[in-house]
């Protein structure tokens, strides 16, 4: 498959279109209705089932996905095909997939990694990266990412509460040590809608702090964790975006497990529990995602 | 396999009764000689081959392996067979091996890949791990690594260039941003020997600045890379080492491609360059380089 724009561009033609939603298929055994867990030949084969009718039943309210690869690489060998088939199936379909892998190595290894989620079996349009070794780092994926229409976003302010841990502290200069990633990223290339090729991936749930950042990175598109699970909400991503653009907003586990919740309804008590009713609950969970933060635009 | 003591324990005996080298298996196909890359059915195999003979000739030299995952990811589903095979066939000869994987994620994530590494397909004795997103990116691996007796290396003070973009600024307080991270390593749970069950990766190669790291975090033992390729040298390393222990020194591509260098010289032009001779070329790379670091201690 060749894309024949930067995926940046794309992220930010689809947000255009679609919306803010970006569904995270952080997805384990556990979340896949029992009965279609049992009839699956084993918990990898369970998983892309699973998967493929999430990514079908929410694919028009989706930007994009996210593949969160550490629930792939818990089931060895074998999750790692479902894994890769993940987003092939996504690709297949012209959807545009994100690999949640935050790799983070140098000079020759960094560009393994990069051909490693850039081609071949894993590939993906974009990448998240974790910055700590420092820009060469991050660099060597930038000459491919040019090469093959590719991006990525780099972990800069996470919101977790360990974040203050490293991320936070304040620097002689008196900037935060964040905003060190931020501007680095901020000098490099861009896309033909103004946004760098990579953006970055921010978390806040602070709102001062949030409008700040969105004011001093204005050029930086945002992937923006944390809706549903870790205390965001739509007014808090709100303050993230830019002009009804520039960020995307991620939730995995409130889309992809909303089938458990409709499930024990009286309206539902009848119902096959299967992966049709989990992928139809899912697409409801996307749309009402994607609706209240437009809501607030 | 059971492990009887945390890993970082095993590690502090193999040092004493081995040396410091770290062989580091950071293969590509290219490495492999061609005559043996050829015979092979595909690169895979090939990678697995070449690994398999490393290790057994440079057993007894090497304090223990550590594996590259980045080489092995590039290769896609089959590479990362070679990388769980490769992995199995340094513990089943109860060897020590280290999974160069530089993850960092948080909470249920972290668990996951700490599963993926810890047991399973992946199962390593210690991994690397990356602290950007900060302790609970750490932690989680923690309880995990007690059970099973496993250990980490946290990324804190690498010897890249760009290692000054993140990981050196000068905080309000004082400090550089590793110290950070160090402090906080330097507060974990410990082992037998007093070294903490997870230790750091400091790759100096300032003089002042080693020798003060090493004082100020006496119970952190360090994994020490860049000896050969990135200018360290037995001298460097040896200002990271404590009472001849307290580190291990990893080199890879010298050990690994030593035979490219001995195959060039007149007395082996007659000679076959197979993978026998390619091991034995890293055996004496790694005494080599064993002997030099305990020369200066």
């Amino acid at each position: 498959m060749t894309d024949n724009s930067p995926a940046i561009d794309r992220l930010f033609e689809a947000v255009s279109s679609k919306g803010h939603v970006c569904v995270g298929l952080d997805t384990c055994a556990d979340y896949v209705p029992p009965e279609e867990r049992r009839k699956a030949k084993n918990d990898s084969e369970a998983v892309l089932a699973f998967n493929k009718a999430i990514i079908d039943a929410a694919f028009e309210a989706a930007a994009c996905f996210k593949v969160q690869i550490a629930y792939y690489e818990e089931m060895g060998v074998e999750g790692l095909c479902t894994y890769a088939q993940t987003l092939k199936y996504i690709r297949d379909k012209k959807g545009i997939v994100i690999a949640d892998i935050k790799r983070g190595d140098i000079a020759d290894t960094a560009l393994r990694y990069a051909n490693a989620h850039f081609s071949g079996d894993f590939e993906a349009d974009l990448v998240t990266l974790n910055p700590y070794m420092g820009m060469d780092a991050i660099e060597p994926w930038l000459s491919l990412a040019q090469t093959r229409n590719k991006g990525a976003f780099v972990l800069m302010r996470t919101s977790n509460p360990g974040m203050k841990d490293f991320q936070y502290p304040e620097l002689a200069n008196g900037k935060r040590l964040y905003n060190e990633v931020g501007e680095k990223l901020a000098a490099l290339p861009k896309g033909n809608n103004g946004y760098g090729l990579f953006g970055a991936v921010v978390g806040c749930t602070e709102s001062e702090e949030a409008a700040k950042i969105r004011k001093d990175y204005p050029s930086l598109f945002f992937l923006i964790p944390g809706y549903g699970a870790q205390g965001g909400g739509a007014k808090e991503a709100a303050l993230l975006l830019r002009e009804k653009n520039g960020g995307i907003v991620n939730a995995s586990r409130s889309i992809i497990t909303a089938w458990q919740k409709e499930g024990k309804t009286a309206e539902n008590a009848h119902k096959m529990l299967d992966n049709k009713f989990a992928a139809e609950a899912a697409a409801r969970a996307a749309i009402k995602m994607r609706d209240e933060i437009q809501a607030i635009l």
